[in-house]
């Protein structure tokens, strides 16, 4: 543990963390090959490391971050900081993932606004932000971007992969696109392909923004954000990460601060309905409207049965090395436990090593991200047995 | 019959039909008090009915339309029209709700835009469109209007009340607010309370439309209509009415007219996206954006528990005197069977006679809607059962 070390009362932490830079692809001849075809280039990633590397190099594990995350996964920024990264509760020393034995690697993902290159990053043609000018980006990409990094830090092979959601495909994602560098990989509440119900809401999210006149086809950057667009797209996105029982438990039909209805539209009625709209509000202050629309058109691109070529689900995880922990939750109705099934069917099928769990959980899908005791003994118990696998 | 009945196709219609309108509280001193305390007047009610009064008036079925329908529920316009009423699978010459046998009414619901007043109706204090100014109504007042109605038709006593979603709590209300006027109420995907995950989805949908320019706090009915917020909010609606199931059979991840995705924001690449897109271009043709949020907010104020002045549920439906007809789907995911459940017990603690059925449906919350003869033969057969009520 670092001399910085702060232990709160939220536990142990890694302490105070911070944010690095990798730029790649700065030649024209190095761009990065995007699965559309597209060249891009020059590529930053951002990213933060907690705990230390082995010196046989061999206890690195990769957090991958979902949708609204970035690589701010643990720790503080500096001493008066009073917000943790976002996963502060599974990482850090003697935590689920034990900074004190793991090296734990988390940069932000390609297309979205944590400091990786992203539609609001400068495009070095115009000296502008790209805006829709930055290619559409897979989960293949962001994978990509990540080997690249691992490369530049001097990792060959990770111990484990692990991620929720769109995290989770990642995690997939690395299985076949770099088997040889992977011991084990964790999903998290999520699924192989992403389903019509999962698209529905990207989409109607999608339009939200779109439909922002100050979104301006995506260049907005030097004017108003299209912010009211953005907040009703976090919204929708949010009301699909929680629960009914959670929402019940949470709000019920508790009314915000008055007795009776108003029977007004100018005034907020139910507590639920004020909680919304900070989460709205709230999420614009601090993401990108532009990415919003490429990280959701990656996850919606996402499926490994068509990436298999030969739609068999027999085929999907051929090219697999790896073992796996595949875990869902009762409550999680974006990404439900019956995609989590489909997804160790699909492992078995290639004899994959595969442990697979449902955790009970009212809370819906957000319930990967909520501190829960069973996740982080699976999560330990499975890095503990990843450890000496060989190459 | 009619000698204008159509058998098409669907079967046999009661054919054409004409839209009436009956107005009353013309007078400031007969306006009618708002559950908000408001006076309203003049109140319009557009209805139709289907089938004949009998000499006794004890055959009268009162049909109550969900947030987007109105009173057109069977039967056709003209000749030419190729569009029936939105229940024309279950009212008509030997159907669920045979026309043959009972005298049917269908009015549009205060405050939307079927043709009943609501915010788009013209304010008599300023000659122009209520716009916001249009008094928040409750489903206790859109039930108020339909009494006055049926006062207007001189039917004394309905042998049913039967809805879906919104209709069924407007159903529901009849047996409290009326309950010496009905012998059967038929209560379909419906809920005594709102929740807090429906009261979300609504929340949203309002978000998306006052969050469009156009909308300019509900003063656009001489300009531009909030058409693209309002699609959003349809989108957001419709999703809800489907389920993950439904939506894997019909759409799955096919592509829209490509083989390959698009890489692009300007062009569908889901089918998907593209029914959703039409669902919300098509509802903005239809349907008032200012009514969007004035039946929505119905909707979320419905809460039979908090009416009942002092949260038993054994206390609810203690002045109800009617038969009731419980139906839920195993698919509907807004309003879930264990809501049904709960109302069904609330029913037997104040022994009420109740039949209750969850019917097998991978449709969603929409089933309701959507031809299935077990629905039809509940209906018929309970329907023959409070036909020998006698008051």
């Amino acid at each position: 543990m670092s001399e910085y070390t702060v232990r709160d009362a939220a536990g142990p932490s890694v302490g105070i963390v911070t944010k690095k830079h990798y730029t790649f692809a700065e030649k024209p001849d190095d761009a990065l090959v995007l699965e559309s075809g597209t060249r891009l280039g020059p590529v930053t990633v951002a990213y933060e490391t907690y705990g230390e590397l082995s010196p046989g190099k061999d206890n690195a594990v990769l957090v991958l971050h979902a949708l609204s995350g970035d690589c701010h996964a643990a720790g503080y920024y500096s001493k008066n900081d009073t917000k943790p990264g976002w996963w502060e509760t599974m990482i850090g020393p003697g935590k689920g993932i034990d900074t004190d034995r793991y090296f734990v690697i988390s940069s932000s993902i390609l297309g979205s606004c944590g400091g990786t290159t992203g539609p609001c990053s400068t495009n070095p043609t115009t000296g502008k932000p790209y805006g829709l000018d930055f290619p559409v980006v897979t989960v293949g990409d962001m994978v990509e971007v990540q080997k690249r990094l691992l490369d530049h830090l001097g990792v060959e092979r990770l111990l484990a992969v692990v991620g929720g959601s769109l995290g989770g495909m990642q995690a997939l994602e690395w299985s076949l696109r770099f088997p040889d560098r992977v011991n084990g990989v964790i999903a998290l509440a999520t699924t192989m392909r992403h389903s019509a119900l999962a698209i529905a809401f990207n989409e109607i999210a999608r339009q939200a923004i779109m439909a922002d006149p100050n979104w301006n086809k995506g260049h907005y950057y030097d004017g108003d954000k299209p912010a009211t667009g953005l907040a009703v797209a976090r919204m929708i996105g949010h009301v699909t990460y929680l629960s009914d029982e959670a929402l019940r438990r949470k709000f019920g039909r508790r009314l915000q601060e008055k007795e009776d209805f108003s029977f007004q539209f100018d005034d907020i009625d139910f507590q639920v309905e004020s909680y919304l709209r900070h989460q709205g509000s709230k999420f614009v202050q601090r993401f990108d409207a532009n990415s919003f629309l490429y990280v959701t058109k990656a996850a919606d691109y996402f499926d490994l049965e068509r990436r298999a070529e030969g739609d068999s689900a027999v085929k999907i995880f051929a090219r697999a090395q790896a073992s796996f922990l595949v875990v869902s939750f009762t409550s999680d109705w974006l990404y439900p436990t019956y995609q989590s099934r489909e997804l160790v069917r699909a492992l078995k099928k290639n004899n994959r090593d595969v442990s697979f769990c449902e955790i009970k959980a009212d809370c819906g899908h957000d319930a990967f991200l909520i501190p829960n005791q069973r996740l982080s003994r699976l999560i330990t118990n499975f890095l503990e047995k990843v450890r000496y696998v060989k190459p």
